[in-house]
């Protein structure tokens, strides 16, 4: 482990949830844990969908969950070109190609595979860093499970992630395609729970089942819901906690 | 609605849950009720797996999770030839016909098939039946939502039974093939909840994907899990009530 530069920059409070903005090595994220302390306990990182940010509800809605339900600290950054973090020149062109073929009609998938791999290169070792720093924390520590949790863009930059950190002891992903994902997906062995939608309009569900096979994980969970891209439910969320509480809890937690 | 001889014949109670062994038209059944009733509550009729019975540890367990749970009412009935039924020179003969195949290391798929759509042609007038004689009852009533879960066989006989029952409003099912099933449940489209296993050695992935394909239901989910047929994790049983509870739920239930 590293020693990194975490910072915290604001902390509010509300309904029994710390919310704590920090920077690591200067990217900007955001910490959210339960108000009454007692003694360490597990960690989730998140990582949020393309085109949001650290803060958009998805991000906020499971932190509560996962901070209220089941007493566990929750931490997300902003992805490179998202949120509070400055656009490159590459990100606005990626950004206005995938504009354009929205607006002809194209596919999506080949812009959105591409364009998220390049964020994944630069996320992946933020990552790293978030966790070495957080895990400096005495109310985090080194040695309690961690989980991961990211749909869409979240796991176009996990999937890399998890598979090169034996830290990350349980993970949800879902919703991308198997293209630059399924080698990466091989390496990964731990408990895993993977959302897909029936009737997505971008991820045929030969790629969504495609990508779900590839994880060596002896145990692994696929969701598959009928909707569209966008409609994934919100009782799925409350599965993920349940996830989370079944592989990283401590005994007597129960989500609720 | 019809009149039908309900008849209870033995009835004991332990940890808040009242089993009521009863005989419908002469079939064998056990509903399970919350002892201490407020009023009328939802029911969910079950049907068992093939060569188990009514009492068989999976529905008692799923009974108890329901029934403690969500305060559900919970009723299952002996299929033909199972459990406390006589076996006709039929059963016997497909009985037979599939101990062959499986030492022979043959496909079980086409015996199960056959044998399994022969009795759901006797079992679904006896489901018919006995959702009559119990919306008989007080305390269950016609005016409740009524569900349906079963798995393997109680999936053969499930849906053909909920496919011509309007009076099922939702229903888990799962572990089967599409070749007989799929066309009835087309004609679904209440809520559904299906489960199925990635490296079943009987069902295939195509034929188990199929099979979830063809209902009709708007809000249809798919759970599949890393293992083999016998091996669906038992935390799908708890997925499956909190799907009732969701679904059939009056406020303020929720379940364990």
């Amino acid at each position: 482990m590293h020693s990194h530069s975490l910072q915290f920059t604001a902390e509010s409070s509300s309904n029994g949830i710390v919310e704590r903005d920090f920077t690591v090595d200067g990217v900007p994220g955001v910490l959210w844990s339960p108000a009454s302390g007692t003694g360490r306990a597990p960690l989730v990182l998140m990582g949020h969908g393309g085109g949001n940010h650290k803060k958009h509800p998805a991000m906020s809605g499971r932190a509560r969950l996962l901070v209220a339900g089941c007493g566990f600290h929750v931490a997300v950054i902003d992805a490179p070109g998202h949120g509070d973090r400055p656009r490159s020149a590459h990100d606005e062109a990626e950004i206005a190609e995938l504009f354009r073929a929205r607006a002809a009609g194209e596919p999506e998938g080949p812009i959105v595979v591409r364009y998220n791999d390049h964020l994944a290169e630069l996320a992946v070792p933020e990552y790293l860093a978030l966790l070495d720093a957080l895990q400096e924390l005495p109310e985090i520590g080194t040695d309690g499970p961690v989980g991961y949790w990211g749909i869409n863009m979240g796991t176009a930059i996990g999937i890399p992630f998890v598979a090169v950190e034996p830290r990350i002891t349980a993970a949800v992903f879902g919703q991308h395609w198997p293209d630059v994902l399924a080698d990466k997906a091989k390496q990964i062995t731990v408990p895993i729970e993977f959302d897909l939608q029936w009737d997505d309009e971008h991820i045929s569900r030969e790629e969504g089942l495609a990508l779900f096979d590839a994880f060596a994980s002896p145990e692994k969970s696929l969701h598959v819901n009928a909707g569209r891209h966008k409609e994934l439910p919100r009782f799925e969320a409350e599965s993920a906690v349940r996830f989370f509480a079944r592989h990283l809890g401590r005994a007597g937690t129960s989500p609720a």
